[in-house]
């Protein structure tokens, strides 16, 4: 006999190509429990949340369920929409009416900022609801958390990315290539690319983080050593790249809207315009761009075990009582990679984002280090290197 | 005891994810007969030919060509340069000098003219050498074979990519996404983007190909009508896309070098915002780039088995003393996919661009037919969809 408790899941943000894993473990670890009646699911994040647009997840059969725990992007749907003060009331009420008493809401510190507030408003009106964030996001900028799920597929997509890219540039050498890569204002992903080295001269040659702006003159002076060395220089950067001053690189050659928004979309093509008008090679740019997020065919196995894991680690907490607080990760040991969950409050993640640390960046702030390396290589996975003649 | 004669192979144009399995099969099987003594490979193309940049691989060992094998891009190198007629006298005394009898060329319908205009200048001078073509172009565009090895992967890469990329857009709704898609002037990997589709209403949503022009009206009607049905649009075009006039889209809004090179970086940026200014829609463009051409990841099972079986068959073609053809691939069953190898003359494809044909382009202009899907489904293989909630 089931317990009159029932329960909702909100995904927000971005999604990833593992964020079904984490809702396929909240929907098994609910339906396992006598705890909860009824799992439902919030569709396109905090506007079907507070408009009770909901799906009723009970019921979906487990065929179907494993085939939703492997695809990309995000069954329920998400939104980047955020919740106003004044829709917290009747979003309270709305739970209330249909029973709600556990809300798990999947996203990153964005979406954690939301879980909050709704939990500190519950708390105000008598703590109807338990709220239970559970990681999410391939920028792996979350605080607390050893790392998002998310995070390692993207890493390993670009890892891929970024040696296939490399090989074919060393088939038919072009002197230059730009690769953006996803992260916002953090160098997670974009360090990561550095798996793709197999060989002293593998690609990427050149890296630059967020975290350490170069200046212009810093980049082209790097590459032109690089081209002089080797003959040809893949560069991976990140999509928040600016200039010490803050600057977007070569914005003003192309400033269609607001900042932000030309940014996101032409940080390679702009920075590569900029190289080739002050070295004189010839620079292209490559933008994976969503695919970053959503390629199937690049999905880390420990990134998907992880996501499902933390889904299930949210209901289990949630049964125990615990509200307010999201699921996070931690390494167990120092050699052999294992992880356990613990939680964190939401206070101590909520919009704050956690940047790649100054002594993982490599002293001339072109490059990461072996500890960096050492750090996202389980999360990744193998990337094999591929043979060469010779 | 192996003979006195030695053979070269040579690649031309832009790598493939399975170009390698190519110059596998040519390794393997001049090994394999007595009737060749040394196999050399021509460093990056025409020059290293002509230079005598040449690398011994009869000593490579069997490990190594296995993972070679398997690698994108060319352990050999490639390039896009042309012999021009005065290196002709030179390159054949070069290869007489080294006992070369057989010249194993692998590329496109451009690679295929230089094939043609070496064996022609050989059969002026007494034929002291056999030149045979192997396909390679992910552009599909060679005549009379009935695919190019290359393609097939190029069309698992952007079926996967656009599903991918359409889960996302179906988390994240976002009003109307561009998906440039290589292939120059034929519409052939653009088409087989329609793998994609599992649902109904899944992506791509709209495909438009360069054999059928459409003007950038029947464009933002097309997409204003997908709009209205689903409140979102994936769009795949063709990178060498042009309007009825010839003109590439919204070109004038960012043109800085040649139109073919502007085109070539930014079809797909263009035309979002030109669409984006005719219709009021939001509209981002993706364009995966060198990746549809390199991914590792998406490699055809087929199309590398493909690869492998016409660098096989160049070198048997040579032994029964076949010259100035091409190897080509026909279909040998109508239902069950099975192909077998013949050889081309070299003039029937030398130079020559193969278009996908008006009667597998759908009668709008903005799709491709169920032919097209027969045709390209057993060459990129499956691509299973992804299961939905409900």
């Amino acid at each position: 006999m089931k317990a009159d408790r029932n329960a909702v899941v909100i995904h927000g943000g971005g999604p990833t190509a593992v964020l079904n894993a984490s809702l396929a473990g909240v929907i098994e670890t609910c339906r396992a429990t006598p705890g909860i009646n009824r799992l439902y699911g919030a569709r396109f994040g905090v506007q079907g949340l507070a408009d009770g647009d909901w799906v009723d997840l009970s019921s979906i059969s487990s065929d179907c369920l494993a085939g939703i725990r492997k695809a990309p992007g995000s069954a329920l749907g998400s939104s980047r929409r955020k919740l106003d003060e004044q829709s917290f009331g009747p979003l309270l009420d709305l739970l209330k009416e249909r029973g709600v008493n556990y809300l798990f809401f999947t996203g990153g510190n964005g979406s954690m900022l939301t879980a909050q507030a709704i939990q500190e408003f519950s708390i105000s009106r008598g703590r109807e609801v338990c709220v239970i964030g559970i990681p999410k996001t391939v920028d792996n900028d979350l605080c607390v958390t050893d790392h998002t799920p998310g995070f390692g597929s993207a890493a390993r997509f670009y890892a891929h990315a970024v040696r296939d890219i490399g090989l074919d540039n060393l088939a038919l050498p072009s002197p230059v290539t730009i690769v953006e890569v996803i992260g916002r204002n953090a160098g997670w992903v974009t360090g990561a690319a550095a798996l793709a080295r197999g060989y002293p001269d593998d690609a990427p040659h050149l890296i630059y983080l967020p975290e350490r702006p170069p200046t212009l003159d810093q980049i082209c002076a790097d590459i032109d050593r690089v081209f002089r060395r080797i003959g040809r220089a893949v560069v991976a950067v990140c999509e928040g790249l600016r200039d010490p001053e803050g600057n977007p690189f070569g914005a003003s050659l192309d400033r269609a809207g607001s900042k932000q928004h030309e940014l996101a979309r032409n940080l390679g093509h702009s920075l590569a315009q900029a190289v080739q008008a002050q070295t004189g090679l010839r620079v292209r740019s490559e933008k994976p761009g969503l695919l970053g997020r959503s390629c199937s065919l690049a999905v880390s196995d420990t990134d998907a075990a992880e996501s499902y894991l933390c889904g299930c680690e949210a209901v289990k907490a949630a049964l125990q009582g615990r509200a307010g607080v999201m699921v996070a990760m931690r390494r167990t040991q120092e050699k052999l990679y294992r992880v356990e969950t613990f939680l964190a409050d939401l206070s101590l993640v909520a919009g704050i984002e956690r940047l790649v640390p100054a002594e993982w960046i490599g002293p001339l702030g072109n490059d990461i280090t072996s500890d960096f390396l050492d750090y996202v290589r389980p999360l990744a996975g193998e990337i094999p290197r591929h043979d060469r003649l010779g």
